[in-house]
């Protein structure tokens, strides 16, 4: 079901870099838990219709993970990376797209409390460059992280 | 003992990113050979006078590494990462420096063959911030990538 809650895409001109801004009704404690617990993030992560495998799953500093998304067709979609920072606030990662390896991006999401228990979740995304940055932009980004985040509101809804 | 061969480091005002070149007088196949072999490894990464203690270190994509610096005074700095490409043109890895943590770097070597045996390395290091770049320039880190290779220099000598 569509959100009230948007998702804001900010990429400046010129810059290898991108915010991805969206707010959820849900404390951040449970924003937090459904990032990094293993049952619950298989359940929200990426487009809608598509299975999702997560091969490896360890959200700690040093950790790494990696996780296929299977489409209706049965075409398979690889992603993997490694995590440092991994904390309430702030959780920060690595992202490869195995169908096009060697362009890694390095992303933080912030998240942040708001009155009301709300949360608002800030992704900073860092490219090797410019382009790899507005390829991620123009290839569909937006709508595979709106629709995971409207599942993710569904999860915290249960979880209240 | 100072090398010919000069490092560049490359800092565009404003800009999220590095450049830090030097040239090398062996082939490719021993450069990347010094990059991920953990014997060679551990000899040269890093300024002088320092312990160099090799914790951890897989260099595959997926794979992690960590290593201590210890001081002549006994003072002790780690740093961590995890690798994503590994190839002879390209090396791609994060670093994290312990003593300021949630500050990561992503970092691609590209190995380059150039007439003569000799081997271009192009280091491509991407910050999350303008401020964290211009940190890493202004607290020293062109000595210790002079120092380590002025001796890895030495180990190619040694292995030709």
């Amino acid at each position: 079901m569509p959100s009230k809650n948007k998702v804001t895409v900010n990429a400046e001109p010129g810059k290898q870099e991108l915010y991805i801004i969206r707010e959820f009704d849900a404390p951040r404690e449970l924003v937090f838990r459904a990032h990094t617990d293993r049952n619950l993030f298989v359940k929200w992560i990426g487009p809608h219709g598509y299975e999702m495998i997560l091969k490896e799953f360890e959200p700690v500093n040093g950790g790494k993970y990696r996780y296929i998304h299977k489409d209706p067709q049965g075409n398979e979609y690889g992603f993997h990376g490694c995590f440092h920072e991994i904390a309430p606030e702030r959780l920060t990662q690595t992202f490869e797209f195995e169908g096009y390896p060697g362009h890694i991006s390095l992303e933080t999401a912030t998240l942040e409390e708001l009155p009301g228990n709300r949360t608002r979740v800030t992704i900073h995304s860092v490219y090797q460059s410019v382009a790899d940055r507005d390829g991620m932009v123009q290839n569909g980004m937006e709508k595979g992280v709106r629709e995971g985040y409207e599942r993710l509101d569904d999860i915290l809804t249960g979880m209240k």
